[in-house]
């Protein structure tokens, strides 16, 4: 693909169109594939100065900039922005909703081109990798050979890994945050809960709602709020709320008597307004079928044998019983053995998987040091 | 109540039907309550050998013989059984279906005497408290005055727990399982996820499907899949599945491509051929509700004080996540303000919650030790 942007500027979102099929790991091919993004600074005449932001399962390419949809601020305040890691006074920042997203890239929302239908459940089941490769396209579209750096949290860490394996010429630098190399089977057991709560709901419809005017709202909350359980700690889920009422007794019926209710409820809710209940089901399934090893017999460091001039900056979390540290130890492992360069710190912290979001301290100090690092190698 | 049954025998499930209306916590009372139950062996002349078995949430009566509607054998061949830890050669065993329960005692499923239809959600929310009097009074109905022992695991340990407040001086010792003094906050999340997928489901009806003729059976399934995750550890999902696929290679679709998924469903269509959805959500509420000390501003010790007399003996799991050792050692520690005698021990497993469930040698030896400690005490 030859396609290359104008000069990107800072500012709203974005959309590209893929110009040619994007193919898939599934064997399928997705025609007209949209990816959303937005960007922040500038780019530099080198053009070495670029760090794309994989986002997580939830997450959208409103990093640093006032959701639209929602109307919240950028989900990462800690780490983007003027004086954070990752500064866009200094960095040129991208940032992409996913292919198999809602808001805004090709997902099993969109229209299919063949049908002027949603593509419900004949939208092709998509993988990490494919995820990679449509960001591949974007980065290649705005004109850059070779990223400063490829950094997520959560899945955003895992499409990062495949970008270790499918470029590792295009990437400087990578910031793996609370992720892992596969999904283990307690994740993957989760996710089948969640997708089962879905598809229970009758609005979903075999996943046929958005051509019926109905949305499986109850069953996607429910999804939501077991999976919102495994982002938080047990000793932050107690201390935030232990068994605090939402009035001065029991009520001795099936409202939400327990703050902790109210709270999942809401969070359920919450996320029912601003999310696609079958991009729930693709983004899950990609995630599922995460095993960065697979292809080589479970040997990961052998998946990462081409990573070895990319640098390398590993962050977990104590709590984080999503991700845990072990996970991360892992790839670290598989790191020194393909003979990269790999920093690892396990951050001390009781608020679980969804640590990597707030504002850590810890995390910002190491990975202002490990850009520091980098930008001077790479002569920034 | 002054009922006393006749002298019980071994046997298939029998059903005591309380003479007087049952006092709830919540301030009603309940009228015509049923308990159903089982025994195995025999009362001595002094009828001081009765143990009192407490089963966990989804358990019942059946815990050493077969469950007629299932088919399947007792749920506890480990413990209960010749020349186990619970011996119906020398003691003789109840186990009562919960108040709530559905396996005939009297739950949100029986008819409600003053409508001649099914309770629904008309019937009372119960508490864990409300359970133990209601054994009470079988074990009252049953001639005896003081058991010997009491002893569940999970659920049945925050019953047994209740026994040990509401009436220390009808009990010689106490066994508590992998159980806690409290419903943590991650506790009542993961059970508020349950509830709100059974009441999502259309087939619920606001709780009347039995009036008309459906089953909530899709979110009663969910809610099972969700609650069964927690009863294994991260490291025996890892170690029984991992990520085994049920057939050769990854379908690219939604069917069940890992076995996980497969267990995970089977888990939850099994259950919805067994268990009441109104009981689900009433047995959960009540274990939401439970918190030993709340009655006495969280002091744990001062609601044990009239405990002291009673021998106890604790086991954890060192991989049980859903009541860890934390919370085990929570009550140790206030047994010994007590002034109770307490043994503890946290038995090494990686089979996480369901480990009191399976044959763990070292329970099975802990328990031995202690009950043949207490009989000699009690002069058996």
């Amino acid at each position: 693909m030859s396609l290359v942007l104008e000069t990107p500027v800072d500012g709203p979102a974005r959309t590209l169109r893929l110009p040619a099929p994007l193919r898939l790991d599934s064997g399928q091919s997705l025609e007209g594939v949209e990816i959303a993004y937005c960007t922040y600074g500038t780019l530099n005449a080198t053009r070495s100065n670029a760090i794309l932001i994989c986002h997580a399962l939830t997450g959208d390419q409103f990093v640093a900039s006032t959701n639209p949809s929602t109307g919240r601020p950028g989900w990462w305040p800690a780490m983007v922005g003027p004086g954070k890691p990752l500064d866009p006074d200094r960095y040129f920042i991208i940032c992409a909703n996913i292919l198999g997203g809602c808001m805004g890239s090709t997902g099993p929302g969109a229209t299919d081109p063949k049908t002027g239908a949603p593509y419900g459940l004949s939208f092709p089941v998509i993988t990490i990798a494919d995820m990679a490769r449509a960001q591949a396209e974007l980065v290649t579209a705005l004109g850059i050979d070779s990223l400063f750096l490829v950094v997520g949290g959560s899945m955003g860490g895992m499409i990062a890994l495949e970008w270790v394996k499918c470029f590792p010429e295009r990437m400087f630098a990578c910031a793996l945050i609370a992720t892992a190399a596969r999904h283990s089977a307690q994740n993957i057991a989760f996710h089948e809960v969640g997708r089962q709560a879905i598809m229970a709901d009758p609005d979903w419809r075999g996943g046929d709602y958005a051509k019926l005017g109905v949305r499986p709202e109850k069953g996607l909350a429910v999804a939501r709020m077991a999976a919102h359980i495994t982002y938080l700690s047990e000793q932050a889920l107690q201390r935030k709320f232990g068994r605090e009422l939402q009035s001065k007794a029991l009520s001795f019926g099936f409202d939400a008597d327990f703050q902790v209710e109210s709270y999942l409820r809401h969070q359920g809710q919450a996320f029912v307004d601003r999310f696609d209940a079958n991009s729930y089901l693709y983004i899950t399934r990609a995630m599922d079928y995460f095993d960065l090893a697979q292809s080589h017999d479970g040997r990961l460091a052998d998946a990462l044998t081409a990573a070895q001039d990319v640098r390398f900056c590993v962050l977990s979390f104590t709590s984080d019983w999503l991700y845990p540290t072990t996970e991360s130890r892992r790839i670290v492992r598989a790191l020194n053995a393909a003979g990269a360069q790999a920093s690892f710190v396990e951050i001390r912290s009781d608020k679980g998987h969804d640590a990597f979001l707030l504002d850590e301290p810890v995390m910002r100090e190491v990975l202002d040091g490990f850009l520091a690092s980098a930008a001077k190698a790479r002569g920034l």
